[in-house]
């Protein structure tokens, strides 16, 4: 495909009429659990994922065959204000990790058997410095989002969604105190190793930030256009792409989520086939899931970003997949599923 | 290996001397996590169990080639006694479908490409109701053992312990109870699906068990004796078993714990090369971890057993090795690992 979007009312024209989730293979994906062979809700919150994964597949039967990971890589100007622990330059010499196979999401990629997409969004002109001026005109962040939309495979049965751009854990900082209001610094962690002094100077940033486009907030997009990335922006077009497509998703950590955030504001339920995968060591992003609503399915003291967290969720999901699908039922395997409570009253009443 | 205890002071024999981690291949693996291409740290608790593995491995590098599953089944006289929603014949039925592979472990096996073993231990005999009299003369008791003993492939690179049998979460209540104090209520949960009163009978049976023992539970081999089943005495053998050969453990919930708190109270720091794969819904289990001081890795409200909760940890574990196993180093990636703390100092400094 080749996204583009002639104009901000044919972007927000996708956001209208988004499908929902199919709730009648829901409801036969709840009746098929409850015949599988295990007590009623032993698997506990595998059940939830497996009934909510058909739903969103619209009750497709099998396995997970085919998950994407996609990275979606991209430079900021806000960098160059000494807010991440890294050098800017460490963006692109990451994409090439990627590429190369030498990064955690490489090895995750490949343990977990899911395909790996690096999209590495004009590294050498990053956006503009939010402190100074709009991050992104208008055409440069559709420009970005339609990226997004083109990178998500038709094929793809699950999409696992990453980032990768240093100084973007400030962006995401900046994204949600405009979208959810709250002070600068409760919005602010160490990122890749700040100390204290830096994380004061990435809160000063975050605020100068705000306040500089505190009159166009009212507006996701312009929130978006005006304090985000091109990689944040890409990941607003991704997961829209896979609500079109009937594709579950995946969400990272926190700069991830920030994104998710957007969609979240842009179109009420935007993210009912999202999930979260991990809750990173970011402190923010405790705060970010609960004002999303979502609960992660891991909490392993992460905070890598590239799509780690999502990754090793993937390894949950298939797992809960794999046992809706082809557990067998008490009549096939010839189980005694009546449950010995309905002796048990007659036991109680005996001597 | 067709191993037998001649007697219990041959068995006592086995807790002598247990092998301690490598200590020096632990550091030489914290030494490499340090210059992988991630910031230090941000795998989180991956890293951490990287080390722990390397350091059981004594330092073989590589990923986890040959994980072992091992389910132990039994039976108990004490599940006549209206413990279980479920009857006494759904242990051997379970066997029979975890062997055609119709269970959630044959799936979860599969999926995380891993070997599976059920050992099912004279189902035809429970073990005698341990309201009545001792569970397991020594004899029966070290032969499960044995067969605990003998179930642990040497080839393995990692063991992941389950177990099936109807009734055997009193048969852990009582064990906890004994092990560690505390009212029998509060280390009594619903296991399959039992309700109050099912709950309260649960208790009294335990409470019963505990006072027909009372004088001889200064001993963790009698209580195993006196208050355990078959299962539990595999899994306890096969523990040990994994120690002395070099094989990591993970261990599933509530019931296997017992089975490992069996050991902790036979040596000291026998839990050592073993962690906790998941924490379950049945509520004992998050408190039995507590006094273990074990920190499980998955929080999913799986109450399954049949070691589906370590196999879920296994995807995990996969992950974390394959990462220190595979990544690339800053050098090799020629990415600038410098922290840009370094210059943060001058930035700071300057104007």
């Amino acid at each position: 495909m080749n996204t583009s979007f002639a104009s901000l009312s044919e972007f927000r024209s996708l956001l209208r009429a988004m499908p929902a989730c199919d709730s009648a293979a829901m409801e036969e994906a709840r009746a098929h659990d409850s015949i599988l062979t295990k007590p009623p809700g032993a698997l506990g919150r595998l059940e939830e994922l497996a009934i909510w994964y058909r739903g969103w597949r619209s009750g497709a039967r099998g396995e997970i065959a085919a998950p994407q990971i996609i990275v979606f890589a991209g430079n900021h100007g806000v960098a160059a204000r000494g807010v991440s622990a890294f050098p800017a330059e460490v963006t692109a010499q990451m994409v090439a990790n990627f590429e190369a196979g030498g990064a955690a999401i490489s090895q995750l990629t490949r343990v977990y058997g899911a395909a790996l997409d690096v999209t590495a969004l004009d590294l050498d002109r990053p956006t503009a410095d939010f402190t100074a001026a709009p991050a992104m005109s208008e055409a440069e962040c559709l420009a970005a989002i339609a990226r997004g939309v083109d990178a998500v495979p038709e094929t793809a049965d699950l999409l696992l969604l990453g980032e990768m751009g240093i100084g973007n854990t400030t962006v995401a900082a900046a994204l949600c105190c405009a979208l959810f209001g709250g002070s600068p610094a409760s919005w602010v962690g160490p990122g890749t190793g700040l100390d204290d002094a830096g994380m004061a100077r990435k809160a000063d940033v975050v605020a100068a930030g705000v306040a500089l486009h505190g009159g166009h907030l009212d507006d996701p997009f312009e929130i978006l256009r005006r304090l985000g990335g091109r990689e944040q922006a890409a990941l607003v077009g991704a997961i829209l792409a896979a609500r079109r497509r009937g594709i579950p998703v995946v969400l990272d950590g926190f700069v991830c989520c920030a994104a998710a955030a957007v969609v979240a504001k842009l179109v009420a339920g935007g993210l009912d086939h999202c999930l979260a995968g991990h809750r990173s060591a970011e402190p923010a992003h405790g705060r970010l899931l609960d004002a999303l609503g979502l609960t992660p399915l891991l909490d392993l003291g992460m905070r890598l970003g590239e799509g780690s967290g999502a990754a090793m969720a993937l390894g949950v999901l298939r797992g809960a997949v794999a046992c809706h699908a082809d557990m067998s039922t008490f009549a096939e395997a010839g189980i005694d599923g009546r449950s010995a409570g309905d002796d048990r009253t007659n036991a109680e009443a005996g001597p």
